[in-house]
């Protein structure tokens, strides 16, 4: 047994199933690895940024890490993008990034770099095995350092050779830590206040934002009069018909700060105080009120659900939690935009969906519509980095086969990495592509104006994406993933219809 | 006048003349500050890779630095292979990337991230602007960094407020030291070495492989009969007829080792001494022989071309050089292969060209061919990260509008950075892409072997391209390049004749 086989075994060992990659020369041998050890599957992509956004779909679906495999640094540099987006939204992954054999380090030929300095930014753990007898231990710590609450993200480097030299045997798994739970005290504290009769608001995200977390969050509601809130990009929620509605704080800091002006109390559930995304010429980033009072009710790391749920105890909340959405099927309307998408898309959802959002300002309408349709998991950008979309919804659909994933991508994100829909065709994964084509950088004309600058002809080139006009079905169809085009709403439900009752890929482009 | 508007005026007067773009909100004062100051051209990508890619491939023949304009770390992540790349090949860029305003940093905001960490692997000077009255002279430290000989990556941090901020007004541009030129001591030292009856050999780089460098090299040689080599992966050599020929170094090792078996005495010039891509098992890693000597006449900083001439005077060599290629074009055969491919392009190659090489296995048998086409000059992927080729033929054909840019891309490398097309259609921009599929990551499949794994079903699928097949032909009309598939040797010569023909970017797919 090899490093890399003693490697690729532990890691099987420890749960750890897929693995999305993008090899290269010096990650043979664990390529080779996979034939000769069962348990692992292999996903290729043709760009690293798809690999690790894959990653963080899978993390953030299956709540465990996937591995990457990833080519020496520059490899790795093509995936930092959507590695920050996953460690923003703590997504466990067990980055396995190649390097050159070890005595080939000294001689700076053309592939080298500093590997460590490239995956500092992102990692909360980054180790270099020094050996082949350590590679299997030095996995097992990289997938417990992944796992430790809320997720993270370990970044393995492996020299060539520590791979092709002989190993010791796998390495047994390291336990993993629960999640703590707040103490009595904190969660007694935060019920003071929320007795009280300031106005109050809790701030849910993590665990809070599933469906018992919900549920608990709408008992202490009911109880108190407490306002639910949920970041404007929060990683994973579960929304629509019989779940516990929460507010979502808006983009724009002016309406942010215009939402949280009456608050008093916020109670933080695995959130932070609320911060606006951009800075704005003479405007706050701080979107709170400078009086409004915090409580930490459960930090990152901690359980937000089961401190939600003994907050409501102590609260002596009713049962019955309040706030449910019911299902609710608005006419879409006769013009071709993100709201009437959003509204045929939540007539047609599938109960247990998974919506992948890189849509930017397309985003918001789907969001609105989506409210009140089927139960579905809502997973955000959220690290802000575009082109997460289209890579994330390959990770959904391996981590979950049995659900439908529906991406919605701008035409600006898609393009980052489309690379993606090759991935799709080439696993059958089960994923219906939405590109909202309004042909140029839609958020940053909003925003040119915001920042106060003025743009001229020139300026204004830069955001758009008109000239050549990018055909989205061309693109889709020449990596292997069927596609069709939509100019009207009837057009648009037809194809969408038909793309959720057949299973594979599938990409429409939405004209608008 | 604000931050933006003095940086941008400051970089033009500074003989920054091009800005390849990717940009977001907190670039949008610099977006803006592109109409109100004459001079500059911004030119826009979909993706990083691309931007970075460009301005390597408009850096190598320009000979001074494009400016990059990068949105936060992330955007900066992206365009980070490319920029190894460019480091590796010594070319000067002047990297600008936005930050978030310097009051806003401090709420690490979905966007906040490690900007110098991610820059520091592939700058050579970092720097991040504290105030908008010091942009502009930071700027011009930039320039000044970036042009240091052989040529440098410059990394200039802008938060949002120094752009936005008003300034005092634009910088002077700072004195561009000249290469340094070797002692004469150093120069007489190599000539005695060159005197003996040792086996000898120059391996020559940076402007040894331009056309003057090149003939002192020959006339060294005619002299001393001294071998002339290069690196495998030159940045850039012209080559063709009329030029001194000099031998390229191989790619595998065993084949370095034995075609630099027989020297005894090696001498850099503007280079380092040749080591192996990869390590493999058991193998060496150094490729001369253990008792080769090395003598450097010029160091990559030093001026390799006038140290050339002035050796070739003190060795009294003759004016002529000796080793120049004639014109010959081969017939290319019946098989549709990277030779045939070759030999056509040879027999078509206008003069001038501009050859931007990321053909991996299928770039050999072009290079083969190309040494006795017309005079030409052959850019290389010098860093290894496969990607670089459709964004390098954007710069270039930007740098020389009135030379034909010829791109030698895998199937493989071209997904990488495939949204280059765009830019190439939205430009006019003159470039024929020939993209060779052979559905494969075939270099893996060669070193899979060489390294001494065993690949079973599950790792060679990790090698394939095969499912779905890419559809090039689709793929570069959807970003609105023309393009075509040819499948015999006569009609890809048609339809590179009627490309070379045709100003505007074309694609050809070539089944190999």
């Amino acid at each position: 047994m090899n490093g890399a086989e003693s490697l690729v075994e532990s890691l099987s060992g420890a749960g750890v199933e897929v693995c999305f990659t993008n090899p290269g020369t010096s990650e043979m041998h664990f390529v080779a690895a996979l034939d000769r050890v069962p348990g692992m599957r292999a996903i290729l992509g043709l760009f690293e940024g798809v690999v690790t956004g894959a990653a963080d779909g899978y993390g953030r679906m299956a709540e465990k890490p996937a591995a990457t495999l990833l080519h020496l640094g520059p490899g790795l540099a093509n995936g930092l993008a959507n590695l920050h987006n996953a460690r923003r939204a703590s997504t466990p992954i067990v980055n396995i990034v190649g390097d050159h054999a070890t005595d080939h380090a000294r001689y700076d030929a053309p592939l080298t770099s500093d590997i460590r300095g490239f995956a500092a930014p992102v990692s909360s753990w980054i180790h270099t095995s020094t050996s082949a007898r350590e590679v299997a231990a030095d996995a097992m710590r990289a997938v417990a350092a992944s796992r430790a609450a809320p997720g993270q993200i370990s970044t393995l480097i492996l020299p060539a050779d520590t791979a092709w030299d002989p190993a010791a045997g796998p390495a047994a798994p390291l336990p993993v830590a629960e999640p703590v739970i707040p103490d009595s005290r904190t969660i007694e504290a935060v019920a003071q206040t929320l007795r009280g009769d300031r106005r109050k608001a809790l701030l849910l995200r993590g665990t809070a934002l599933r469906r018992e977390g919900l549920e608990a969050a709408g008992r202490i509601a009911a109880k108190t009069g407490a306002r639910l809130l949920c970041d404007t990009f929060p990683p994973r929620i579960e929304r629509g018909a019989g779940l516990v509605a929460v507010e979502r704080i808006p983009y724009f800091a002016e309406q942010a700060t215009e939402s949280l002006a009456t608050i008093d109390d916020l109670v933080l559930v695995g959130s932070k105080p609320p911060v606006s995304f951009f800075a704005y010429p003479g405007r706050e980033s701080w979107l709170s009120p400078p009086d409004c009072a915090f409580h930490v009710l459960a930090h990152p790391h901690e359980d937000a659900r089961v401190a939600l749920e003994q907050l409501a105890d102590v609260l002596d909340a009713p049962a019955e939690a309040k706030g449910h959405a019911s299902l609710q099927l608005d006419a879409p309307g006769d013009t071709l935009d993100p709201f009437s998408v959003g509204r045929v898309l939540a007539g047609l959802l599938p109960e247990g969906a998974i919506v992948v959002d890189d849509g930017a300002t397309s985003g918001i309408g789907v969001y609105l519509a989506l409210g009140t349709a089927a139960p579905h998991d809502h997973l955000m950008l959220t690290g802000g980095s575009i082109g997460i979309g289209l890579p994330m919804g390959v990770g959904t659909a391996v981590a979950c086969p049995d659900r439908k994933t529906i991406v919605l991508s701008g035409d600006g994100s898609g393009m980052y990495t489309a690379q993606a829909l090759w991935t799709q065709a080439r696993e059958r994964l089960d994923v219906v592509n939405l590109v909202f084509a309004n042909r140029s950088y839609a958020i940053l004309n909003l925003e040119m104006q915001r920042v106060g600058a003025e743009p001229g002809d020139k300026a204004r080139s830069m955001l758009s994406l008109e000239d050549p006009e990018l055909d989205w079905v061309g693109l889709s169809r020449s990596m292997g993933v069927e596609a069709s085009r939509a100019e009207t709403v009837a057009a648009f439900r037809d194809q969408l219809a038909s793309a959720l009752n057949t299973r594979g890929p599938r990409l429409i482009e939405i004209a608008i």
